[in-house]
C-alpha cells in the first residue's frame, strides 16, 4: 500500500475531458475517510486534460478515498498515512497568543519578506532559496501576483492566467506553468521548514490583478485553495496593506475570509495586514493579527484587544534606500524584534540596501547583506532555548489605577497619585508610548523565566523582581555583540543586574532551584 | 555722575530702621524717570537695618530716583545709563516663535540643567560655575529651593527663610545670607553670558517649601521679584513638574503668575514646566512654552496650538542611572537636540552619569562627564551661523487634506486617497508620530537656508526640494563626527543629496546666488 507521511502531499492524477467552460470551477472532489474521520477534497484542472486532487492527512493509519467527479471516471483506493519524520510537524496552528506546529511541537515565528521573489528570473529564484536555507528564517512574508513599484519594473515569466482578447484576465483560465513553478517554490520552502506566507492580493499592480470583480477574485481564491492548500506550510494572508487597495472594500475582504474559511479543509492560519488602520483580527475567520506598525509600544494593547497572536509582519525594513519604510540601521531592526518577543509578539525581516540592479531582498531575493539576520538568530536560538513562548507580566502599574497595588500606591503618596492622575488624562495612545518609554518591556514563563529587554535605555543597572521563594541564574545579554554572560549564580527576590551601560542590553532570570 | 550701563545693575543702599514686622513687605519703593519713562521699583530689607532698592535701566541717558518709603529717610539723586558692552545684549525677549536679546541680537537657548547646584558646598559650587564657563550652555534651569530626591540627601547650609518656633517657615523672615549667596551666583551666571531659568516651586522637597500656604507663597514670590528681578538674564520658571505639586491647585499657579507678571516691573520670561500634562500656556503671562517630554513629534502641534516659542526643557538626560529618565545615550540626547532645531523649537541638555559620590550635574552640577556637550556645541555653532532661526515647513502633506497640493494628489491617485483617507483615521497624535518617522524633520529661513534633520533614518541618498529660481551650495553633516562637508556647489530644484547611510545626518542648502 502506498504510504504518505502525516501532513505529507497525497496526490491523485487522473485523465479526463478539457473542461468545457472554466477551468477553475471543475466538477471534482474525492472524500477520504479514515474511521469516524471523513474530508471531501476539491480537485483541480492542470492542463492537458489531467487533474489533480491533492489530500493532506492529518491522521497515522490507512485513508481510503473515492473520486466523485463528471469530468473524470470514478476511481477510489486507499493509502497509509505514516508517522511524519525529519522537520514535519504538520501545519502552524495558533495556541492562545502564540503558535504551535499541529504535532504539538514548538513553532515561534521568526519571518521574512520577499515580495515577489518567485516572480523573478530562475536563476535568482535557486539563490533565493540558497540565502534562505543558510538563514535563521522560518516565515516568509510573498506574493502570489506579481509586483509593480519602485524597484519593481520587470515582468514575471508567467502570469497567473491567461488574458482574454480585451487584455483583461480570464480567471478561468489559470497558466498552468504559472502554478506549477509557484507551488514548487512553496514545495522548496516546506521542505526547509519555512511557512509559505502567501500574500493573496496587494496594491502594487500594473496588470489589473488589484483591481479585478468581486466574482472574478472568488474564482482566484478558489483556484488558489484547490491546488495550494494541501502545503503544511500554506498561510493565507488576504492582502498586503487591505486598507490601499482602492478597489476593494470591507465587504469583499469579509467575502474572502469567509470564503477561504469554509473552501480550505485545512484552516491554514488566515489574516489580512495593513498599511494604516489595522484590519478588525476580531473576525472569527482571523487566526491572528497581522500588523504593519514601527510602534512597539502598541504591541500590548493590540494583544489585550484582539485576544490573538500578534505578528508585527511589517515594522520597517534594514536598508538604505530612501523610502522611509527601508533605511532602518540593522540595530533599529534588530531592537525591534527584541521588543517584539519582549512584548509577547513575533517580528519579521525585510532587507532593502540599495543596489543598482534593483534586486533588493525585500522584493526579489538573491543575497542577504545587512547585519540584522546573524543577530535575529541569536534572538531565536535564546528564544528556542526557553521552555515555552513568553507572555507580557507586570501591568505597567501607573497606568492601571485599577491595580490594587497602585491603589495602595495613590493612598499613601499624593505625589504618586498626581503622576497617576497626569497619566490617566493622557490619550491613551500616548500614556502607551511614554510607558514603554519609561519601563522595561518585560516578559515571563510562569515563576520559570522572566526577560527584561531595556532598549535604548542604559542604565548601569537593573533591578529585577523575581520571586522570593525560588533561586534564579541571572544572564546579561547584547543583542548586538551576541553575548550571553551569567553575571548572577544565585538569586532571589528583589535583584540589583549590573549591566554596561549600553543600549541593546536583555537580562534573562532562569529558575534554578 | 554715577554711571551704569544698560541692563545693568543700578543699587541703593540705605541704612534704616529694621522693620517691625515682615521683612518682606516693607514700605520702600523709588521711582526713576528718564524723559517720559518713569519706573516705580520696590527695594527689600537685607538684614542690620539696610534696605536696598535695585535698578536695571533699560534706556540710556541720565535717570533721575526718587526714594519713597516710611522705613527710610527721603533720598534722591540721578545716574547716568551709558549703553551697554561686551556680552551684555539685555534681558531676553520674545519675538515670534523664538527668542531674542532686548537689545536685538540673537538668543538661541541651549541650556542646561543643575537643579540645586546653589544648595551644594562653596567648593563644588566654585567648579560648577568652572564648568558653565567652558560650555556651550547659555541657559540653566535651577531651583531657588533646595531639592530632595533619590541622589539628592544633602542639606544646604543655609535655607531661605527662618524657621518659626513649631518648625514651620516663617516666610516674612528671608536668611539674608541665603539670598546674598543664591544671587551671587546669578550674577555669576551673567557675567558668563548664561539665562538663570529660576524654578520658583518643585515637589522634591523635605522642608516643607512644597506645602507653605498660598499666602506665604506670595510672600516668598514678592521677594524673589523685589530681589531678583533687577538679574537681566533671570527667567522665572514657576515650577518644575507644577503637576506632581500635592498641594497646588491651578488657582494656585495663576495667582503665581499674575503676581508676578503685575509686581515683576521687567517682565522676564515666565512659564510653567510640567511633568505629564502640559501647563496651559495660552494664559496671557506664560511666554514661552517649557515642556517636558521625549515626544520630539509633537513639537510641530505645540506650536501651532500655543503660537508661542517652545522649549523642549526636558527631554531626558545623558546618563546610567537607573532611573528611565536619565539613562539617555550621548547620541540619543544629541539627536533630541538636532529633532528640536529642526522642528522650531530649542532643547535642554541635562546629565546623570551614576557616581557612588551622588554628585550628578543634573542636581549638584560638578563636571560635566558626557559625550553630549561637544555635539551641543557643534549644533549651537551651525545654528548661530544661520541667518535668523529656522521654521518648519512643508506641512506633512499627507497629514493635511486641506492642503492643496494633497487635494490634487487624491484626486488623480486612488491609491494616495486610501492613503490619506488611512491618516485621517488615526487618532492625531499617533499621526503625528507617523509622519515624524516617515520623513525628515524640515525647517527653513526664507529662501535662504533649508534644514533638513533625518534622525534615525539612514538613506542612501536624500532628494531635497529647492527653489528652483536660485542657486544653493549643499553641504552634509554629521551629527555625532561634528563633520560637516559640501558634497553639491551649485543645486537647485529637486536635488539628489548623496549621503553616508548612517544615523544621525543633516542636510543644509545655503544660497549662493
Amino acid at each position: 500500500m502506498k504510504q504518505i507521511e502525516q501532513y505529507g502531499i497525497f496526490e491523485l492524477i487522473i485523465k479526463g475531458r478539457e473542461p468545457e467552460g472554466s477551468h477553475v470551477e471543475v466538477d471534482l472532489q474525492a472524500v477520504f475517510v479514515n474511521g469516524d474521520r471523513e474530508m471531501t477534497i476539491k480537485g483541480f484542472y492542470n492542463g492537458n486534460g489531467e487533474y489533480r486532487i491533492r489530500f493532506m492527512p492529518q491522521h497515522v493509519g490507512v485513508w481510503t478515498y473515492e473520486v466523485r467527479s463528471t469530468c473524470v471516471d470514478h476511481d477510489a483506493g486507499e493509502f497509509e498515512c505514516v508517522p511524519a519524520s525529519g522537520m514535519n510537524h504538520g501545519p502552524v496552528i495558533t495556541e492562545g497568543m502564540g503558535f504551535r506546529y499541529a504535532d504539538g511541537s514548538r513553532y515561534y515565528p521568526f519571518g521574512t519578506t520577499c515580495y515577489a521573489w518567485t516572480h523573478q528570473p530562475r536563476e535568482l529564484v535557486e539563490q533565493t532559496k540558497r540565502t534562505l536555507a543558510a538563514s535563521p528564517f522560518n516565515k516568509i512574508r510573498m506574493c502570489v501576483f506579481p509586483k509593480s513599484m519602485v524597484y519593481n519594473h520587470n515582468d514575471p515569466e508567467h502570469y497567473p492566467f491567461a488574458r482574454k482578447s480585451d487584455g483583461t484576465w480570464d480567471v478561468h483560465q489559470p497558466d498552468f506553468a504559472f502554478w506549477e513553478y509557484f507551488e514548487a517554490q512553496i514545495g522548496a520552502l516546506m521542505e526547509m521548514g519555512i511557512e509559505a506566507d502567501l500574500i493573496l492580493f496587494h496594491p502594487y499592480d500594473r496588470w489589473g490583478f488589484s483591481s479585478m470583480s468581486r466574482e472574478d477574485d472568488l474564482v482566484y481564491l478558489d483556484y488558489c485553495v484547490r491546488r495550494l492548500s494541501v502545503y503544511r506550510n500554506v498561510w493565507w494572508s488576504l492582502a498586503n496593506e487591505f486598507d490601499l487597495m482602492a478597489d476593494k472594500d470591507d465587504d469583499d475582504w469579509e467575502a474572502f475570509g469567509s470564503f477561504i474559511h469554509q473552501a480550505d479543509p485545512y484552516h491554514h492560519l488566515t489574516s489580512v495586514h495593513n498599511c494604516l488602520p489595522l484590519y478588525d483580527f476580531k473576525k472569527p475567520w482571523v487566526t491572528h493579527c497581522s500588523i504593519q506598525s514601527s510602534f512597539m509600544h502598541m504591541i500590548r494593547n493590540w494583544r489585550d484587544m484582539y485576544q490573538k497572536p500578534v505578528i508585527i509582519d511589517e515594522c520597517g525594513y534594514e536598508g538604505t534606500i530612501e523610502e522611509s519604510w527601508g533605511n532602518l540601521s540593522a540595530f533599529e531592526l534588530v531592537h525591534r524584534f527584541w521588543e517584539s518577543v519582549a512584548n509577547g509578539a513575533y517580528c519579521t525581516h525585510g532587507e532593502t540596501y540599495y543596489r543598482e540592479d534593483e534586486i533588493l531582498w525585500w522584493a526579489k531575493g538573491g543575497e542577504l547583506y545587512g547585519e540584522s539576520v546573524e543577530r535575529i538568530r541569536f534572538l531565536k536560538e535564546i528564544v528556542y532555548g526557553i521552555q515555552e513562548d513568553l507572555q507580557p507580566y507586570g501591568k505597567r502599574t501607573m497606568s492601571d489605577p485599577n491595580n490594587p497595588q497602585m491603589q495602595t500606591a495613590m493612598d499613601n503618596d499624593p505625589f504618586i497619585k498626581r503622576l497617576a492622575k497626569g497619566m490617566m488624562e493622557m490619550p491613551a495612545n500616548d500614556r502607551e508610548l511614554m510607558m514603554y518609554r519609561l519601563s522595561p518591556s518585560k516578559v515571563q514563563h510562569k515563576e520559570e523565566c522572566y526577560l527584561y529587554y531595556l532598549g535604548r535605555s542604559r542604565p548601569h543597572e537593573c533591578t529585577m523582581e523575581l520571586p522570593d521563594t525560588e533561586t534564579f541564574e541571572i544572564d546579561v545579554i547584547d543583542i548586538w555583540e551576541m553575548t550571553r554572560e551569567t553575571v548572577i549564580r544565585q538569586a532571589s527576590g528583589k535583584t540589583k543586574v549590573p549591566l554596561p551601560a549600553k543600549e541593546g542590553m536583555a537580562i534573562i532570570a532562569t529558575r534554578k532551584g
